[in-house]
């Protein structure tokens, strides 16, 4: 925990007092005492440093400054097929950890139908999973989960608005097509990009070419079949340092033309 | 499992008798029978197709032929600081899935003693662990794991003879270094890379040293603090699709000597 994450709610006049998972940790691992200062974020928004006052043994109490704006919002968004949900579970804090601002989790063909079927999915073990990952990467930001058990109807009636443009749409294959980095090319340093990772086995061809028509430009991740929580954080690592990087080079073709 | 991986020894003639956990998820997931063709492949050989010839209700018998060549040698190499145990345990299928040639674990100021104790290190957990990663993504080659207690006489008198040149040390660092895409740049192709990454907390000051004097370039992953077993995957992804793209641009630099 680098970050201790709160709730507008619950800090009233930049106090409060903090009993709970977050107290343990903060006297256990932190190992907190009165004049210890401590990084803390406020839900959704700014950052900044909070003063111990007061610890016992199941409580600390402290005071808040938040002089930090609170982070850029996120650029990168996911839709990812429903995983095994042992892998999800997992998932979860990574994901936020990661700085995806979206996620919509969809169905497939190759999705078991009882994958849905889990406390997983529940908004408060996701809320707390995620949280968990901004914590880890000092962030506040909560990534906005929705499910969509109709991958047809998601993307025809809801995908447009969810993400207007400018929004690079990318769908993960495994196979020849080009990398996420020259996919991306020298990017809008302001562009939004949507990466979609399909299921164990892959999306159906009747569901690439669904993607294909709403504009999904198909990337590749390399020869190799990574299981989906590898095949995110893979992807979602190379869209955040090719946004990142401010291209130095020209895109691909435009050193002839020059 | 994309590939069900054979023991030399027990593969005699081409004809192999599978019982236990192989057998198991032939039969229950891939619901192979007689006359249906899987893709197999010899623990640190070549890869090819098995025919089944006898479905049993706890043995699949097949007669295989190994056509294709062994994987190329992995060019990716990993020194990673001692994470915590449960992390660990859930890292060693991602990171042979991910192609990693060698694995050196290391101690580090931040690692807490009672890690190494644990049966995450023990030869065969890891074995088999691997050895589903490698099933994951369709590879035979299975990574070789060392243990090395002491950092400094570990990247003193070991590292040179188990990586040897040309080989390109990188150290992952949260904050301001240059990219892995950047510090690879049009690296040689038949280059390998080693990559650091340190324990929750980073590295102390003198261990920051210690890999710099042995070579160890900066890199960032950018500024969000990642979980060790994150920020791994993150980083083996970025070098291996830098050293897949064959590099479209020159290096920093060079358009304006053009």
């Amino acid at each position: 925990m680098n970050l201790i994450l709160l709730d507008g709610s619950e800090c009233c006049d930049g106090r409060i007092r903090m009993t709970g998972r977050r107290a343990v940790h903060a006297i256990s691992v932190l190992r907190v005492a009165p004049g210890r200062q401590v990084r803390v974020g406020l839900i959704d928004g700014p950052m900044g440093v909070a003063t111990v006052t007061r610890v016992e043994s199941e409580s600390v109490e402290m005071e808040c400054r938040f002089a930090e704006a609170a982070p850029a919002p996120a650029r990168i968004h996911l839709l990812l097929a429903m995983p095994r949900p042992k892998v999800l579970k997992r998932l979860w804090a990574a994901l936020a950890a990661m700085g995806v601002g979206r996620v919509w989790i969809v169905n497939a063909a190759r999705v078991e139908r009882n994958y849905f079927d889990t406390h997983v999915l529940e908004p408060g073990f996701i809320r707390e999973r995620l949280c968990e990952g901004l914590e880890q990467a000092v962030d506040t930001r909560v990534p906005v989960v929705s499910i969509h058990r109709r991958l047809k109807a998601a993307v025809e009636d809801e995908l447009d608005a969810a993400f207007p443009a400018p929004c690079i749409r990318l769908a993960a294959e495994p196979g020849a097509a080009p990398s996420i980095h020259r996919a991306l090319g020298p990017a809008d340093p302001k562009a939004q990009v949507l990466l979609a990772v399909g299921p164990e086995g892959g999306w159906v061809e009747y569901e690439r070419g669904l993607l294909r028509a709403h504009g999904f430009q198909p990337v590749s991740l390399g020869p190799r079949i990574l299981r989906s929580d590898t095949a995110c954080l893979v992807a979602l690592g190379l869209v955040q340092e090719s946004l990142r990087d401010a291209p130095p080079h020209p895109p691909a073709g435009a050193l002839s033309r020059g």
